[in-house]
Protein backbone atom coordinates (compact mmCIF):
# COMPACT_ATOMS: atom_id res chain seq x y z
CA UNK A 1 0.00 0.00 0.00
CA UNK A 2 0.94 3.66 -0.85
CA UNK A 3 -0.03 7.11 -1.03
CA UNK A 4 -1.15 7.23 -4.30
CA UNK A 5 -3.31 3.84 -3.85
CA UNK A 6 -4.69 4.89 -1.16
CA UNK A 7 -5.95 8.02 -3.11
CA UNK A 8 -7.44 6.52 -5.55
CA UNK A 9 -9.59 4.28 -3.15
CA UNK A 10 -10.88 7.22 -1.53
CA UNK A 11 -11.42 8.64 -4.90
CA UNK A 12 -13.23 5.58 -5.51
CA UNK A 13 -15.42 5.20 -2.57
CA UNK A 14 -16.41 8.30 -2.98
CA UNK A 15 -16.78 8.71 0.54
CA UNK A 16 -18.34 12.07 0.67
CA UNK A 17 -16.49 12.73 3.89
CA UNK A 18 -16.27 16.10 5.69
CA UNK A 19 -13.30 17.72 7.16
CA UNK A 20 -14.48 20.20 9.82
CA UNK A 21 -11.81 22.91 9.88
CA UNK A 22 -10.66 24.59 13.36
CA UNK A 23 -9.46 28.18 12.93
CA UNK A 24 -7.99 27.92 9.38
CA UNK A 25 -6.25 31.40 8.73
CA UNK A 26 -2.96 30.65 7.12
CA UNK A 27 -2.13 30.82 3.45
CA UNK A 28 -0.51 26.60 3.76
CA UNK A 29 -3.58 25.70 5.45
CA UNK A 30 -5.98 26.93 2.89
CA UNK A 31 -3.33 25.26 0.11
CA UNK A 32 -4.05 21.99 1.68
CA UNK A 33 -7.57 22.12 1.59
CA UNK A 34 -7.75 23.67 -1.44
CA UNK A 35 -5.76 20.26 -3.14
CA UNK A 36 -7.51 17.70 -1.41
CA UNK A 37 -10.46 19.60 -2.24
CA UNK A 38 -9.34 19.43 -6.47
CA UNK A 39 -8.83 16.01 -6.20
CA UNK A 40 -12.31 15.45 -4.83
CA UNK A 41 -11.16 13.62 -1.90
CA UNK A 42 -13.97 14.96 0.59
CA UNK A 43 -15.73 18.41 1.52
CA UNK A 44 -14.33 20.50 3.99
CA UNK A 45 -16.80 22.84 6.82
CA UNK A 46 -14.40 25.89 7.85
CA UNK A 47 -14.74 27.21 11.22
CA UNK A 48 -13.74 30.63 12.28
CA UNK A 49 -13.23 34.28 11.80
CA UNK A 50 -15.73 34.44 8.55
CA UNK A 51 -13.99 37.91 7.13
CA UNK A 52 -10.11 35.88 6.89
CA UNK A 53 -11.58 32.68 6.00
CA UNK A 54 -13.40 34.30 2.75
CA UNK A 55 -10.21 36.85 2.20
CA UNK A 56 -8.18 33.77 2.48
CA UNK A 57 -10.40 31.64 0.40
CA UNK A 58 -10.01 33.85 -2.41
CA UNK A 59 -6.66 34.35 -3.06
CA UNK A 60 -5.85 30.54 -3.43
CA UNK A 61 -9.60 30.12 -5.76
CA UNK A 62 -10.91 27.78 -3.10
CA UNK A 63 -14.63 27.45 -3.56
CA UNK A 64 -17.58 25.74 -2.73
CA UNK A 65 -16.40 25.46 1.48
CA UNK A 66 -19.34 25.62 4.24
CA UNK A 67 -18.32 28.47 6.39
CA UNK A 68 -19.30 28.71 10.11
CA UNK A 69 -18.35 31.96 11.89
CA UNK A 70 -16.93 31.59 15.28
CA UNK A 71 -15.63 34.68 17.75
CA UNK A 72 -12.43 32.67 19.25
CA UNK A 73 -10.58 29.56 18.84
CA UNK A 74 -12.06 27.69 21.63
CA UNK A 75 -15.63 28.48 19.88
CA UNK A 76 -14.04 27.18 16.78
CA UNK A 77 -13.18 23.74 18.50
CA UNK A 78 -16.38 23.08 20.37
CA UNK A 79 -18.40 24.28 16.63
CA UNK A 80 -16.45 21.98 14.96
CA UNK A 81 -17.02 18.67 17.64
CA UNK A 82 -20.68 19.80 17.58
CA UNK A 83 -20.63 18.66 13.77
CA UNK A 84 -18.62 15.32 14.53
CA UNK A 85 -21.45 14.78 17.41
CA UNK A 86 -24.53 15.61 14.51
CA UNK A 87 -22.24 13.32 11.97
CA UNK A 88 -22.32 16.68 9.41
CA UNK A 89 -18.58 16.08 9.88
CA UNK A 90 -16.51 13.21 9.98
CA UNK A 91 -12.95 14.12 10.80
CA UNK A 92 -11.55 17.14 12.87
CA UNK A 93 -8.96 19.03 11.62
CA UNK A 94 -6.68 21.48 13.50
CA UNK A 95 -5.80 25.05 11.04
CA UNK A 96 -4.41 28.15 13.37
CA UNK A 97 -6.04 26.75 16.26
CA UNK A 98 -3.03 26.36 19.03
CA UNK A 99 -3.18 22.73 19.77
CA UNK A 100 -3.40 23.20 23.25
CA UNK A 101 -6.83 24.30 22.84
CA UNK A 102 -7.96 22.29 20.10
CA UNK A 103 -7.07 19.42 22.69
CA UNK A 104 -8.53 20.41 26.03
CA UNK A 105 -11.80 20.47 23.45
CA UNK A 106 -11.54 17.36 21.98
CA UNK A 107 -10.94 15.80 25.86
CA UNK A 108 -13.64 17.50 27.69
CA UNK A 109 -15.49 15.33 29.49
CA UNK A 110 -18.94 16.71 28.79
CA UNK A 111 -18.93 17.70 24.94
CA UNK A 112 -15.61 16.73 23.61
CA UNK A 113 -14.96 13.69 21.84
CA UNK A 114 -13.60 11.03 24.77
CA UNK A 115 -13.53 7.47 23.83
CA UNK A 116 -12.01 4.83 26.36
CA UNK A 117 -9.02 5.04 24.63
CA UNK A 118 -6.04 7.51 25.33
CA UNK A 119 -5.23 9.94 22.51
CA UNK A 120 -2.18 9.18 20.40
CA UNK A 121 -0.02 10.16 17.47
CA UNK A 122 0.58 8.01 14.84
CA UNK A 123 3.00 9.03 11.82
CA UNK A 124 2.94 6.49 8.50
CA UNK A 125 5.76 7.19 6.39
CA UNK A 126 6.16 5.05 2.34
CA UNK A 127 8.87 3.13 2.44
CA UNK A 128 10.75 3.17 -0.54
CA UNK A 129 9.42 -0.84 -0.95
CA UNK A 130 5.66 0.94 -1.30
CA UNK A 131 5.01 0.12 2.27
CA UNK A 132 3.49 1.73 5.20
CA UNK A 133 5.09 2.06 8.39
CA UNK A 134 3.64 3.39 11.52
CA UNK A 135 5.60 4.92 14.18
CA UNK A 136 3.63 5.64 17.10
CA UNK A 137 3.79 7.69 19.88
CA UNK A 138 6.34 10.34 18.93
CA UNK A 139 3.71 12.96 19.18
CA UNK A 140 1.42 13.45 22.19
CA UNK A 141 2.38 10.59 25.14
CA UNK A 142 5.86 12.13 26.20
CA UNK A 143 6.52 8.65 28.63
CA UNK A 144 3.52 6.48 28.42
CA UNK A 145 2.95 3.83 30.86
CA UNK A 146 2.46 0.35 29.98
CA UNK A 147 -1.04 0.50 30.14
CA UNK A 148 -0.90 4.03 28.24
CA UNK A 149 1.05 1.72 25.32
CA UNK A 150 -1.34 -0.62 25.15
CA UNK A 151 -3.72 1.83 24.58
CA UNK A 152 -1.48 3.53 22.05
CA UNK A 153 -1.18 -0.36 20.34
CA UNK A 154 -4.85 -0.60 20.26
CA UNK A 155 -5.21 2.56 18.46
CA UNK A 156 -2.61 1.57 15.81
CA UNK A 157 -3.87 -1.89 15.07
CA UNK A 158 -7.28 -0.48 14.55
CA UNK A 159 -6.09 2.17 11.89
CA UNK A 160 -3.71 -0.51 10.44
CA UNK A 161 -6.86 -2.48 10.23
CA UNK A 162 -8.62 0.13 8.17
CA UNK A 163 -6.10 0.88 6.06
CA UNK A 164 -6.81 -3.75 4.96
CA UNK A 165 -3.65 -4.87 7.24
CA UNK A 166 -5.81 -7.40 8.54
CA UNK A 167 -3.05 -9.04 11.21
CA UNK A 168 -0.47 -6.22 11.52
CA UNK A 169 2.78 -6.65 12.96
CA UNK A 170 2.90 -4.28 16.00
CA UNK A 171 7.71 -4.27 16.57
CA UNK A 172 8.17 -3.12 20.48
CA UNK A 173 11.40 -1.24 20.03
CA UNK A 174 14.08 -1.14 21.93
CA UNK A 175 18.20 -1.25 21.66
CA UNK A 176 18.28 -5.15 21.61
CA UNK A 177 16.76 -8.07 21.48
CA UNK A 178 17.47 -9.04 25.08
CA UNK A 179 15.56 -8.86 27.68
CA UNK A 180 18.20 -6.42 29.25
CA UNK A 181 16.83 -5.47 33.02
CA UNK A 182 18.57 -1.82 32.39
CA UNK A 183 16.93 -0.58 29.75
CA UNK A 184 12.89 -0.72 30.44
CA UNK A 185 11.81 -1.17 27.14
CA UNK A 186 13.35 -4.49 26.56
CA UNK A 187 12.57 -5.82 30.34
CA UNK A 188 9.15 -5.02 29.83
CA UNK A 189 8.54 -6.14 26.23
CA UNK A 190 7.05 -9.42 27.82
CA UNK A 191 4.66 -8.04 30.07
CA UNK A 192 3.27 -5.82 27.70
CA UNK A 193 3.07 -8.79 25.40
CA UNK A 194 0.69 -10.13 27.84
CA UNK A 195 -1.18 -7.15 28.54
CA UNK A 196 -2.31 -6.38 24.82
CA UNK A 197 -3.11 -9.98 24.85
CA UNK A 198 -5.25 -9.44 28.33
CA UNK A 199 -6.68 -6.15 26.50
CA UNK A 200 -8.27 -8.59 23.70
CA UNK A 201 -6.80 -6.67 20.73
CA UNK A 202 -6.90 -9.24 18.35
CA UNK A 203 -5.95 -9.31 15.02
CA UNK A 204 -2.22 -8.23 15.02
CA UNK A 205 1.39 -9.72 16.64
CA UNK A 206 3.33 -7.98 18.82
CA UNK A 207 6.80 -8.82 18.97
CA UNK A 208 9.76 -7.88 21.16
CA UNK A 209 11.98 -6.09 22.36
CA UNK A 210 13.43 -5.54 18.85
CA UNK A 211 16.32 -3.10 17.87
CA UNK A 212 15.13 -0.95 14.49
CA UNK A 213 17.17 -2.49 12.29
CA UNK A 214 15.75 -6.23 13.14
CA UNK A 215 12.26 -4.31 12.94
CA UNK A 216 12.53 -3.38 9.47
CA UNK A 217 15.45 -4.81 7.44
CA UNK A 218 15.42 -8.07 6.09
CA UNK A 219 18.88 -8.25 5.78
CA UNK A 220 19.60 -7.16 9.26
CA UNK A 221 17.61 -10.40 10.36
CA UNK A 222 19.70 -12.83 8.21
CA UNK A 223 22.89 -11.56 9.39
CA UNK A 224 21.47 -12.05 12.98
CA UNK A 225 19.98 -15.25 11.90
CA UNK A 226 16.39 -14.59 12.91
CA UNK A 227 14.30 -16.98 10.92
CA UNK A 228 11.08 -15.77 12.54
CA UNK A 229 9.67 -13.43 9.40
CA UNK A 230 7.71 -11.42 11.80
CA UNK A 231 11.20 -9.84 12.05
CA UNK A 232 12.05 -7.22 9.82
CA UNK A 233 8.52 -6.77 8.72
CA UNK A 234 6.71 -4.76 11.00
CA UNK A 235 3.73 -2.51 9.91
CA UNK A 236 4.28 -0.77 13.16
CA UNK A 237 6.73 0.45 15.40
CA UNK A 238 5.83 1.27 18.87
CA UNK A 239 8.52 3.14 20.54
CA UNK A 240 9.15 3.76 24.75
CA UNK A 241 8.88 7.22 24.80
CA UNK A 242 8.45 10.97 22.73
CA UNK A 243 11.88 12.08 21.60
CA UNK A 244 12.53 8.47 20.39
CA UNK A 245 9.16 8.43 18.29
CA UNK A 246 9.52 12.19 16.74
CA UNK A 247 13.36 11.44 16.18
CA UNK A 248 13.02 8.22 13.87
CA UNK A 249 9.98 9.53 12.53
CA UNK A 250 11.94 12.98 11.74
CA UNK A 251 14.85 10.65 10.75
CA UNK A 252 12.26 8.95 7.97
CA UNK A 253 10.52 11.65 6.36
CA UNK A 254 13.58 14.24 6.31
CA UNK A 255 17.08 11.69 5.88
CA UNK A 256 15.66 8.55 4.21
CA UNK A 257 12.78 10.89 2.37
CA UNK A 258 10.44 8.72 2.53
CA UNK A 259 6.47 10.46 1.93
CA UNK A 260 4.87 10.66 5.01
CA UNK A 261 1.22 11.70 6.63
CA UNK A 262 0.18 12.26 10.61
CA UNK A 263 -2.87 11.47 12.46
CA UNK A 264 -4.12 11.41 16.07
CA UNK A 265 -6.04 8.75 17.18
CA UNK A 266 -7.89 7.26 19.72
CA UNK A 267 -10.93 9.87 19.83
CA UNK A 268 -14.28 9.55 18.59
CA UNK A 269 -12.89 10.71 15.25
CA UNK A 270 -9.77 10.98 13.47
CA UNK A 271 -8.08 14.08 14.10
CA UNK A 272 -5.52 15.62 11.59
CA UNK A 273 -2.97 18.32 13.32
CA UNK A 274 -1.22 19.28 10.51
CA UNK A 275 2.80 21.05 11.38
CA UNK A 276 4.17 24.33 9.96
CA UNK A 277 7.27 22.34 8.59
CA UNK A 278 5.23 19.98 6.72
CA UNK A 279 5.65 20.05 3.24
CA UNK A 280 2.38 20.36 1.19
CA UNK A 281 2.15 16.57 0.05
CA UNK A 282 2.94 15.54 3.54
CA UNK A 283 -0.57 17.55 4.29
CA UNK A 284 -2.26 15.95 1.63
CA UNK A 285 -1.16 12.70 3.04
CA UNK A 286 -2.42 13.60 5.97
CA UNK A 287 -5.64 14.11 5.06
CA UNK A 288 -5.70 11.27 2.85
CA UNK A 289 -5.06 9.45 5.89
CA UNK A 290 -8.01 10.86 7.79
CA UNK A 291 -10.48 10.11 5.25
CA UNK A 292 -9.13 6.31 4.66
CA UNK A 293 -10.37 6.03 8.46
CA UNK A 294 -13.95 7.06 7.54
CA UNK A 295 -14.39 5.23 4.33
CA UNK A 296 -14.46 2.03 6.33
CA UNK A 297 -15.71 3.44 9.44
CA UNK B 1 34.05 15.74 4.84
CA UNK B 2 33.33 12.20 3.80
CA UNK B 3 34.50 8.99 4.34
CA UNK B 4 36.36 8.72 0.95
CA UNK B 5 38.11 12.08 1.72
CA UNK B 6 39.13 10.81 5.29
CA UNK B 7 40.75 7.16 4.31
CA UNK B 8 42.72 9.19 1.21
CA UNK B 9 44.38 11.57 4.39
CA UNK B 10 45.46 8.25 6.44
CA UNK B 11 46.81 6.71 3.27
CA UNK B 12 48.86 9.95 2.76
CA UNK B 13 49.89 10.30 6.43
CA UNK B 14 50.95 6.76 6.89
CA UNK B 15 50.05 6.75 10.29
CA UNK B 16 51.81 3.46 10.69
CA UNK B 17 48.89 2.89 13.46
CA UNK B 18 48.98 -0.80 14.61
CA UNK B 19 45.25 -2.47 15.94
CA UNK B 20 45.24 -4.51 18.32
CA UNK B 21 42.39 -6.96 17.84
CA UNK B 22 40.96 -9.16 20.59
CA UNK B 23 40.05 -12.40 19.55
CA UNK B 24 39.38 -11.94 15.59
CA UNK B 25 37.75 -15.69 14.68
CA UNK B 26 34.81 -15.33 12.38
CA UNK B 27 35.12 -14.60 8.67
CA UNK B 28 33.44 -11.12 9.04
CA UNK B 29 36.49 -10.16 11.48
CA UNK B 30 39.14 -11.73 8.74
CA UNK B 31 37.90 -9.90 5.91
CA UNK B 32 37.33 -6.56 7.44
CA UNK B 33 41.12 -6.96 8.80
CA UNK B 34 41.83 -7.89 5.04
CA UNK B 35 40.46 -5.04 3.26
CA UNK B 36 41.82 -2.49 5.59
CA UNK B 37 45.38 -4.34 4.89
CA UNK B 38 45.01 -3.97 1.54
CA UNK B 39 44.48 -0.52 1.33
CA UNK B 40 47.33 -0.08 3.94
CA UNK B 41 45.42 1.97 6.14
CA UNK B 42 46.70 0.53 9.58
CA UNK B 43 48.81 -2.95 10.50
CA UNK B 44 47.29 -5.07 12.90
CA UNK B 45 48.03 -7.47 15.72
CA UNK B 46 45.94 -10.61 16.12
CA UNK B 47 45.38 -11.59 19.69
CA UNK B 48 43.64 -14.87 20.50
CA UNK B 49 44.04 -18.62 19.34
CA UNK B 50 47.01 -18.67 17.35
CA UNK B 51 45.72 -21.83 15.02
CA UNK B 52 42.60 -20.54 14.74
CA UNK B 53 43.89 -16.88 13.81
CA UNK B 54 46.42 -18.70 11.20
CA UNK B 55 44.12 -20.78 9.47
CA UNK B 56 41.40 -18.09 8.92
CA UNK B 57 44.40 -15.49 7.73
CA UNK B 58 44.83 -18.21 4.74
CA UNK B 59 41.32 -18.49 3.94
CA UNK B 60 41.11 -14.89 3.19
CA UNK B 61 44.78 -14.67 1.99
CA UNK B 62 45.50 -12.34 4.74
CA UNK B 63 49.50 -11.52 5.44
CA UNK B 64 51.93 -10.13 7.32
CA UNK B 65 50.07 -9.49 11.14
CA UNK B 66 51.58 -10.09 13.78
CA UNK B 67 50.17 -13.17 16.03
CA UNK B 68 49.82 -12.99 20.00
CA UNK B 69 48.76 -16.27 21.54
CA UNK B 70 45.88 -15.97 24.05
CA UNK B 71 44.30 -18.69 25.68
CA UNK B 72 40.58 -17.22 26.44
CA UNK B 73 38.81 -14.31 25.90
CA UNK B 74 39.89 -11.94 29.16
CA UNK B 75 43.86 -12.92 28.23
CA UNK B 76 43.20 -11.74 24.60
CA UNK B 77 41.54 -8.73 26.30
CA UNK B 78 44.60 -7.98 28.68
CA UNK B 79 46.97 -8.69 26.10
CA UNK B 80 45.60 -6.51 23.66
CA UNK B 81 45.35 -3.57 26.22
CA UNK B 82 49.35 -4.26 27.20
CA UNK B 83 50.04 -3.66 23.77
CA UNK B 84 48.21 -0.22 24.04
CA UNK B 85 50.08 0.86 27.25
CA UNK B 86 53.12 -0.65 25.82
CA UNK B 87 52.60 1.75 22.53
CA UNK B 88 53.02 -1.05 20.06
CA UNK B 89 49.47 -0.90 19.28
CA UNK B 90 47.25 2.09 19.33
CA UNK B 91 43.46 0.88 18.36
CA UNK B 92 41.82 -1.82 20.34
CA UNK B 93 39.28 -3.47 18.04
CA UNK B 94 36.91 -6.32 19.23
CA UNK B 95 37.07 -9.59 17.37
CA UNK B 96 34.65 -12.02 18.51
CA UNK B 97 35.11 -11.70 21.98
CA UNK B 98 31.86 -11.01 24.01
CA UNK B 99 31.25 -6.99 24.35
CA UNK B 100 31.02 -6.97 28.26
CA UNK B 101 34.37 -9.38 28.87
CA UNK B 102 36.01 -6.89 26.58
CA UNK B 103 34.79 -4.00 28.10
CA UNK B 104 35.13 -5.12 31.77
CA UNK B 105 39.06 -5.26 31.03
CA UNK B 106 39.28 -1.88 29.34
CA UNK B 107 37.53 -0.38 32.76
CA UNK B 108 39.85 -2.56 35.05
CA UNK B 109 40.63 0.16 37.30
CA UNK B 110 44.72 -1.35 38.01
CA UNK B 111 45.06 -2.55 34.15
CA UNK B 112 42.80 -0.95 32.10
CA UNK B 113 42.25 1.55 29.66
CA UNK B 114 40.10 4.13 31.60
CA UNK B 115 40.74 7.98 31.71
CA UNK B 116 38.59 10.47 33.63
CA UNK B 117 35.89 9.85 31.04
CA UNK B 118 32.75 7.97 30.95
CA UNK B 119 33.06 5.38 28.04
CA UNK B 120 30.74 6.12 25.23
CA UNK B 121 29.44 5.08 21.53
CA UNK B 122 29.89 7.61 18.59
CA UNK B 123 27.76 6.78 15.09
CA UNK B 124 29.36 8.81 12.39
CA UNK B 125 26.98 8.41 9.51
CA UNK B 126 27.91 10.68 6.03
CA UNK B 127 24.87 12.43 5.15
CA UNK B 128 24.09 12.76 1.20
CA UNK B 129 25.60 16.25 1.60
CA UNK B 130 29.05 14.40 1.96
CA UNK B 131 29.23 15.97 5.79
CA UNK B 132 29.29 13.88 8.78
CA UNK B 133 26.79 13.42 11.42
CA UNK B 134 27.54 11.94 14.91
CA UNK B 135 25.35 10.47 16.98
CA UNK B 136 25.65 9.45 20.32
CA UNK B 137 25.33 7.90 22.86
CA UNK B 138 23.12 4.93 21.15
CA UNK B 139 25.15 1.79 21.95
CA UNK B 140 26.65 2.10 25.62
CA UNK B 141 25.20 4.31 28.17
CA UNK B 142 21.71 3.59 28.35
CA UNK B 143 20.16 6.31 30.67
CA UNK B 144 22.75 8.96 31.11
CA UNK B 145 22.93 11.39 33.83
CA UNK B 146 23.86 15.18 32.76
CA UNK B 147 27.23 14.85 34.65
CA UNK B 148 27.37 11.80 32.12
CA UNK B 149 26.17 13.56 29.05
CA UNK B 150 29.21 16.43 29.89
CA UNK B 151 31.32 13.40 29.25
CA UNK B 152 29.93 11.97 26.02
CA UNK B 153 29.92 15.35 24.40
CA UNK B 154 33.25 15.86 25.32
CA UNK B 155 34.22 12.63 24.08
CA UNK B 156 32.31 13.62 20.91
CA UNK B 157 33.78 16.76 20.73
CA UNK B 158 37.16 15.81 20.98
CA UNK B 159 36.73 13.57 18.14
CA UNK B 160 35.33 16.28 15.78
CA UNK B 161 37.94 18.05 16.61
CA UNK B 162 40.33 15.25 15.19
CA UNK B 163 38.35 15.18 12.11
CA UNK B 164 39.20 18.57 11.40
CA UNK B 165 35.93 20.29 12.78
CA UNK B 166 37.07 23.37 15.01
CA UNK B 167 34.04 24.01 16.43
CA UNK B 168 31.21 21.37 16.59
CA UNK B 169 27.80 22.16 16.82
CA UNK B 170 25.95 20.02 19.47
CA UNK B 171 21.95 19.77 18.83
CA UNK B 172 20.71 18.66 22.32
CA UNK B 173 17.91 16.51 20.85
CA UNK B 174 14.42 16.68 22.11
CA UNK B 175 10.99 16.38 20.43
CA UNK B 176 10.55 19.71 20.81
CA UNK B 177 12.26 23.38 20.87
CA UNK B 178 10.12 24.80 23.94
CA UNK B 179 11.70 24.37 27.43
CA UNK B 180 8.88 21.66 27.93
CA UNK B 181 8.86 20.74 32.08
CA UNK B 182 7.26 17.53 31.26
CA UNK B 183 10.36 16.21 28.80
CA UNK B 184 13.38 15.71 30.85
CA UNK B 185 15.52 16.94 27.40
CA UNK B 186 13.55 19.23 26.76
CA UNK B 187 13.54 20.68 30.62
CA UNK B 188 17.23 19.90 30.96
CA UNK B 189 19.20 21.48 27.99
CA UNK B 190 20.33 24.77 29.55
CA UNK B 191 21.20 23.11 32.40
CA UNK B 192 23.55 20.99 30.78
CA UNK B 193 24.42 23.70 28.40
CA UNK B 194 26.04 25.74 31.78
CA UNK B 195 27.59 22.00 32.86
CA UNK B 196 29.32 21.96 29.37
CA UNK B 197 30.70 25.53 29.81
CA UNK B 198 31.54 25.02 33.53
CA UNK B 199 33.19 21.71 32.42
CA UNK B 200 35.30 23.76 30.01
CA UNK B 201 34.60 21.85 27.24
CA UNK B 202 35.89 24.73 24.60
CA UNK B 203 35.57 24.85 20.85
CA UNK B 204 32.26 23.96 20.59
CA UNK B 205 28.38 25.13 20.31
CA UNK B 206 25.91 23.45 22.52
CA UNK B 207 22.41 24.59 21.81
CA UNK B 208 19.13 22.96 22.04
CA UNK B 209 16.56 21.77 23.10
CA UNK B 210 16.33 21.26 19.64
CA UNK B 211 13.64 18.23 17.30
CA UNK B 212 15.62 16.47 15.10
CA UNK B 213 14.47 18.20 11.88
CA UNK B 214 15.49 21.02 13.08
CA UNK B 215 19.00 19.74 14.36
CA UNK B 216 19.81 18.96 10.75
CA UNK B 217 16.77 20.32 8.19
CA UNK B 218 17.43 23.54 6.03
CA UNK B 219 14.14 23.69 5.18
CA UNK B 220 12.53 22.94 8.70
CA UNK B 221 14.57 25.74 9.81
CA UNK B 222 13.08 28.50 7.17
CA UNK B 223 9.67 27.12 7.95
CA UNK B 224 9.56 27.20 11.39
CA UNK B 225 11.35 31.04 10.93
CA UNK B 226 14.78 29.91 13.18
CA UNK B 227 17.37 32.64 11.97
CA UNK B 228 20.39 31.20 13.84
CA UNK B 229 21.72 29.31 11.76
CA UNK B 230 23.38 27.03 14.30
CA UNK B 231 20.10 25.47 13.80
CA UNK B 232 19.40 23.03 10.76
CA UNK B 233 23.10 22.33 10.92
CA UNK B 234 23.84 20.17 13.87
CA UNK B 235 27.46 18.15 13.84
CA UNK B 236 26.83 16.26 16.63
CA UNK B 237 23.02 14.77 17.88
CA UNK B 238 23.15 14.11 21.88
CA UNK B 239 20.54 11.65 22.37
CA UNK B 240 18.47 11.51 25.95
CA UNK B 241 18.65 7.78 25.87
CA UNK B 242 19.86 4.56 24.18
CA UNK B 243 16.60 3.69 22.19
CA UNK B 244 16.44 6.79 20.90
CA UNK B 245 20.18 7.20 19.86
CA UNK B 246 20.25 3.57 18.81
CA UNK B 247 16.69 4.06 16.44
CA UNK B 248 17.80 6.93 14.89
CA UNK B 249 21.36 5.91 13.74
CA UNK B 250 19.73 2.96 12.62
CA UNK B 251 17.62 4.60 10.45
CA UNK B 252 19.91 6.49 9.07
CA UNK B 253 21.89 3.60 8.08
CA UNK B 254 19.27 1.34 7.17
CA UNK B 255 16.46 3.63 5.84
CA UNK B 256 18.78 6.94 4.61
CA UNK B 257 21.31 4.52 3.37
CA UNK B 258 23.96 6.26 4.52
CA UNK B 259 27.37 5.37 4.66
CA UNK B 260 28.49 4.64 8.74
CA UNK B 261 31.11 3.57 11.15
CA UNK B 262 31.43 4.08 14.97
CA UNK B 263 33.62 3.75 17.60
CA UNK B 264 34.13 3.68 21.49
CA UNK B 265 35.58 7.11 22.91
CA UNK B 266 37.12 8.13 26.29
CA UNK B 267 39.17 5.39 26.86
CA UNK B 268 43.21 5.98 26.21
CA UNK B 269 42.68 5.08 22.62
CA UNK B 270 40.16 4.54 20.27
CA UNK B 271 38.00 0.79 20.45
CA UNK B 272 36.48 -0.62 17.64
CA UNK B 273 33.63 -2.43 18.20
CA UNK B 274 32.17 -4.10 14.89
CA UNK B 275 28.63 -5.83 14.96
CA UNK B 276 27.66 -8.74 13.44
CA UNK B 277 25.53 -6.78 11.31
CA UNK B 278 28.01 -4.04 10.15
CA UNK B 279 28.44 -3.94 6.24
CA UNK B 280 31.60 -4.87 4.82
CA UNK B 281 31.95 -0.61 4.24
CA UNK B 282 30.71 0.00 7.70
CA UNK B 283 33.77 -1.98 9.23
CA UNK B 284 36.04 -0.33 7.02
CA UNK B 285 34.56 2.97 7.84
CA UNK B 286 34.63 2.25 11.41
CA UNK B 287 38.87 1.79 10.95
CA UNK B 288 39.06 4.47 8.99
CA UNK B 289 37.44 6.50 12.05
CA UNK B 290 39.69 4.82 14.64
CA UNK B 291 42.96 4.96 12.97
CA UNK B 292 41.97 8.93 12.24
CA UNK B 293 41.62 9.80 15.59
CA UNK B 294 45.68 8.67 16.18
CA UNK B 295 46.83 10.78 12.72
CA UNK B 296 46.37 13.41 15.36
CA UNK B 297 47.09 12.02 18.72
Amino acid sequence: MDFITLKEKIINAKANANIAVVQPESPEVFEAIKSASMENLCHFSLIGDQKTILMQMEKVGLKGCEIINAADATCAAYSAIDLIHRKQAHILMKGNVPTDVLLKAVLDHEKGLRTTQLLSHLVIVETHERAFLGVTDGGINIQPTLADKVSIIHNAVKFFHRLGVEKPKVALLSATEKPNPKIPSAAQANQLIDLVKAANINDCLVYGPVAFDLAISRRARQIKKVDNKIYSNADIVLVPEIVCGNSLAKSLIYCAKFHSGGVVLGAECPIILLSRADSAQEKLNSIILGVMQCIRC
